[in-house]
């Protein structure tokens, strides 16, 4: 090892550096390196080699041009005189491409990552790597640029990044993002190596080629060093994207007050003492949470709904964007889709002042479309995992008599689970719980004698709940038709 | 003002709203808007007057173009059909430029802001407004994305700025940042207005006019709707940057131990707490603190110093960049430029095992380069609300007897301000205020008898303080030498 750090060039610390530091990789555990043949994987290669890293390059050969075999057979000569296994895979670009509707690049694109990920796991690597350059990077933040991205658009290519289509484990690791295409082609020159020329093509868009050869050489007449500079602006977005993507997940958790299909509810008094700035990163979350596609949504539009959550105009609501409502409703912000549930049928409704007995097995139908499933039921072994407020085992042999279902009692109080036996009011629980004042009246309880067992969706109660050596128990699902 | 609403065009709507959610500005009070008589201005001048705003025209005869007196007739004759007033105001940009070595374009703009806000201040205006476009925010975000910047950049022009070099409480508005040059073209040709032909060249540099003529023209071959993609980018780019803006200070202020001519230190177990991403944009901080030029630091140079300041190497020191040195001592990170002083010189130290009487007045010098000045004063009514550890006033009459500067004693305790008379341990008083090991020894303390006044420049004890009837005190004051 020692004798390898002393003959470190510029180039291969720089790469050693950015394996450690930026890609977190670990030098004894293997990688797989996406191999084209092409300069930059070549000199990547060749770097990793030297640095006496386990490396095995693997080659997609995406039959796009008459040509691909060879640069195959070539690209494979060429790990061969580095001393690296190579790897060759191939896929039908045309037919993927054809029975998923994409792009020819979009398929070649996607057959060749699911065939490096593929052969990552057969070969247990750490990490999947690519040469992608900081030209590379230059270029991405353009093309974001120049369709409008935000933050996350415009940081551009990530050294190291999990993406669970193709792998939940195995990362993808860019250690090439701060090095420049001339310089892995000085590499290869100096070391008498000819890369497979231009092989990358099947990957390269038309505004991708746009940008390469007739965008960024007129920025080059503004700032000489524009490549460099897109570059550095790129990798500090990343940081700065790393640092509101958490601190607003962090808001977002700690002021969401309920979601469902087509609906999300936020702490209205915890909105408004958000300072603007936070206040509209918050509700672009809001937004792209109902409408994932609808990120850069205008800026009017939530400048609009950030003066509406601050003061809700007289009619109590507004549309937002795109189909999208906002209203408020005793300290709850709503957004929500044109065919959301209205309020109240998003919590179990029965006819106020009915009673019903289960008798088990049944289907007990309440008032607004939920309905309530009962049966005696082996207790399955992940049941101690599971914390569903829709899906509840109770222990009969706690049952003192017959479970029926009400509404509440005037002060009536409940044993909530997790509590240590202690009761708490119904009334504060509907607070503590922001259940509408609205839908409390005919919130269904599942009863036995005084005693809340369980309100249904919500919480169950302490003393029913099955112990460990409970066998078999019975089981409730609360349920909803679809609208 | 109902009949006002009534009349609202979409256009007038959206910049009666900018007016007042993105500017915070007050319909009841004055505002002066810089008018060119160009059609932005124009168009802005019209609307403002048409929503009853109490509006006056601000207008700034350059004398660079033969032409520029005509033009200044022309906006009069402008303001005066729409029944505004109009103020006249011109300066002689070649002399600044010459004077201030600025280029014709920066001279000409602060002779103009500089205008603006003096005539703001005259007429008690709340604002100055300008009509800058999302035209001119787009050319603004690609004028900075070509010279290499980050988020702060990249944000463009704010619509609420207050720049303390033109007035510290006046701010900059900017309503039509939402609005396209050809809407205010269209509204003006509406009206029969005839605006000032391209009155504002005198603004626009070689750069921004070929990004004007030149680079957005090419950009809408890739994308039609350019503009308005790049004016949503940069106002998404202004709430996330006030997001990093917000939680980088704030840790900045948690983390920060101490800091001065040439030199800050960082809690270095908070900095390692954080993660990569905080980690870098804190380090980033404390590079702009020395450096407020070198805002845009390499990656590389960030990536490298979060490394060292997880794990300094064996040395204990390494190089940042820019002659920026970095070192940990004693859980400080501490990050100097190259003539900073030396560590044990930050803080006065004396011979150890040293006394001296101070016999008043006195200037009293310490071992390296510090000294103490004493002597008895008139306590100043202010003294009450000053809290400078570097200058402080004694009660005489509590005092029983000389006092002595030395340094402290195995065991030896103080009576903290603040702390009620509790006393503290000496070597715990050093830890608390981040005294480094190696400078306690040699630490002078001001004493009288066994009892601890005064530790210079970092706490008084409490017995000491002056009361509100003292009239008369000990004033002493702890100085260094410039290097």
């Amino acid at each position: 090892m020692t004798s390898v750090k002393k003959t470190l060039t510029p180039l291969s610390r720089k790469i050693f550096t950015a394996l450690r530091e930026n890609c977190l990789l670990d030098p004894a555990v293997p990688v797989l390196l996406g191999f084209s043949g092409g300069a930059d994987s070549l000199c990547l290669l060749g770097l990793l080699a030297e640095l006496g890293w386990q490396v095995t390059a693997a080659h997609f050969d995406h039959h796009l041009r008459p040509e691909s075999g060879g640069d195959a057979e070539r690209a494979g000569e060429l790990a061969r005189r580095l001393g690296v296994p190579f790897i060759l895979g191939s896929g039908d670009v045309a037919r993927l491409a054809h029975a998923e509707r994409l792009s020819i690049e979009e398929a070649a694109r996607k057959l060749r990552y699911r065939f490096l990920f593929a052969t990552a796991r057969q070969l247990s690597a750490q990490a999947v790597c690519t040469a992608h350059t900081a030209d590379d990077q230059a270029e991405t933040l353009l093309l974001h640029l120049v369709r409008g991205a935000g933050l996350a658009g415009l940081r551009g290519m990530q050294p190291r990044i999990c993406i669970p289509d193709w792998d939940a484990q195995v990362p993808l690791a860019r250690p090439m993002l701060g090095v420049f295409r001339e310089d892995t082609r000085g590499w290869c020159n100096a070391k008498g190596l000819s890369p497979v020329e231009d092989p990358s093509n099947a990957d390269r868009t038309y505004t991708r080629n746009r940008i390469r050869h007739e965008l960024i050489p007129l920025l080059e007449s503004y700032n000489p060093q524009i490549r460099q500079a897109l570059a550095r602006t790129a990798s500090a977005l990343g940081g700065d994207y790393a640092v509101v993507k958490a601190v607003i997940e962090a808001d977002w958790n700690r002021l969401l007050a309920g979601a469902s299909q087509g609906w999300v509810a936020l702490d209205w008094l915890g909105l408004q003492a958000l300072e603007e700035g936070w206040l509209r990163a918050l509700l672009r979350r809001a937004v792209a949470q109902l409408r994932p596609g609808l990120e850069d949504i205008d800026l009017e539009d939530i400048v609009r709904a950030a003066a509406f959550s601050r003061q809700p105009s007289a009619s109590g609501q507004s549309n937002l964007t795109a189909g999208l409502r906002m209203f408020v409703e005793e300290s709850l912000f709503y957004l929500e889709e044109p065919g959301a549930a209205p309020l109240p049928d998003r919590w179990p409704q029965m006819e106020p002042g009915a009673e019903m007995v289960i008798a088990f097995p049944v289907e007990l139908h309440l008032a607004n479309g939920w309905w309530i499933q009962a049966e005696r039921q082996k207790i399955p072994p992940w049941l101690r995992l599971s914390a569903n407020e829709n899906e509840i085992w109770l222990d009969t042999d706690k049952l003192n008599g017959p479970l029926v279902v009400r509404t509440g009692r005037p002060g009536e109080r409940i044993r909530l689970l997790g509590m240590g036996g202690k009761t708490q009011k119904l009334s504060d629980f509907w607070i503590n719980l922001r259940v509408p004042r609205r839908v409390r009246a005919a919130f269904p309880l599942v009863c036995c004698g005084d005693e809340v067992v369980w309100v249904p969706g919500l919480r169950l109660a302490e003393p029913f709940k099955v112990s460990g050596e409970t066998q078999e128990g019975l089981h409730l699902v609360l349920n909803k038709n679809p609208a």
